[in-house]
């Protein structure tokens, strides 16, 4: 049962479900799934929620605690300080933390447990590096991936193009959608993996009103935390899990601390 | 126990660590894995290897039977031959299937369980479509993933790029991966979402060329099967988990059947 629910969350699965399946009386289920209930908040895997009466049943809310989130955030940013990883630009290559399977599914639950409270139809991205990060995120909301792509050249049938201004090159790019992967009034979750000036998240939302979609919650892996790109940002309802606060290629030195992710947590 | 087994594939884990976890002696550990390692045969999860002696342990490894296996290609060949999948090139739209978090999981799984008996230290994709099969596949392997550019703007410091041939449209195109990203003498999984002539795959097998890494195997999710395309196809060792056998945009019909997995499995 344990197995089941982690394998579906957001999900109410009815207890007739579980009743036929183990072939016991609603009653042990019962019993049984408020032991699992209690694993559950004392490994700190999240809410198990029951609904009473005829469409009742029980759902499973992934939802990271304070304590637990602190310690992967806290490792997550002294990775990010290591001096090697100083780009061109501001930039910090971040491909090889986004390359760990067991990173990744840390940084998925975290997102899920920002969002827990909101309902979604899909997690957005736009390629490349916001591909796995809105995957492992995707895949503890229980909702499917749409990737936007950069160039007009999908293969993908009809799509829809827009123009936007990269906040922090200034330059004009390109972004498009395949017409059919999206549902017209879908609700949205942008996940990307950097945010500076924010002009491709603002992109994602212009492109989103094209689809008649709303936006129902941004998320961005690391953000850029200097005043000065803080002051110039174009989207400012957003949930950041780190946040760089300093980058000095010439000394070589990166700090980042814990974003709004971790200050809005309980 | 389970959890923590299932969490860690392809991973030696000493008995010590799960008897000093849960306080126990290591006599009733061995008799708990024993029952866990009957769970995990008749629910088709794969193996659970038991070595002796003082570097021993139990290792998961991520297998599927060819049982359980028929029923999970059969749906995704049927879902590919949807009519209204065809694209112009004899292309077909899969981004929904590929969007879908709980199928990708079961392609990730029938990846790992084809190259159960191979070691690898990466697995590797170019993007995009490519992405989330790769992470699925490294989920269950327990390898970081590297994602090679389709262009050479990388903002990922130095990185090395070479031009090659995309079989299908014979237009030369770039590809390139960051220095840093790959060690030399690495073990490489190569996992795409679509193969036709194979020129992509092709282009990634030269590229581990240059970083003195050896290409352990190669693995695809469709590949077209046509005889003319067979013929011309510039790689032959490959493992497909599906296959279009014809593709007729006029009469929309598209017809798919199992791939090369399926028919390998014992």
């Amino acid at each position: 049962m344990t197995q089941y629910l982690l394998a579906r969350p957001h999900t109410l699965i009815p207890l007739v479900t579980f009743a036929e399946r183990y072939q016991s009386a609603k009653s042990s289920i019962s019993e049984d799934l408020a032991i699992i209930k209690e694993v559950f908040e004392a490994e700190e895997l999240g809410l198990l929620q029951t609904l009473a009466g005829a469409a009742g049943g029980v759902r499973y809310i992934p939802r990271a605690s304070r304590t637990a989130s602190q310690d992967k955030i806290t490792r997550i940013c002294r990775l990010l300080e290591q001096p090697d990883r100083i780009l061109p630009g501001g930039y910090l290559y971040m491909s090889d933390l986004l390359g760990q399977p067991a990173t990744l599914n840390e940084i998925g639950f975290m997102f899920a447990s920002a969002f827990a409270e909101r309902d979604f139809d899909v997690v957005m991205t736009v390629e490349t590096k916001g591909i796995p990060l809105a995957y492992a995120a995707a895949a503890y909301l229980n909702v499917p991936v749409v990737v936007v792509r950069s160039d007009n050249k999908v293969t993908e049938g009809s799509a829809v193009s827009i123009n936007y201004v990269s906040g922090s090159t200034k330059r004009i790019k390109t972004m498009s959608l395949a017409r059919r992967a999206l549902k017209e009034q879908s609700r949205v979750l942008i996940i990307d993996d950097f945010m500076k000036a924010g002009g491709t998240v603002q992109g994602m939302i212009d492109l989103l009103r094209e689809f008649h979609a709303e936006v129902a919650g941004v998320g961005v892996f690391v953000e850029a935390g200097d005043p000065e790109t803080l002051e110039q940002r174009l989207v400012k309802d957003y949930v950041s899990l780190a946040r760089i606060t300093e980058i000095d290629p010439k000394n070589r030195v990166v700090r980042v601390e814990p974003g709004s992710y971790f200050h809005g947590l309980p």
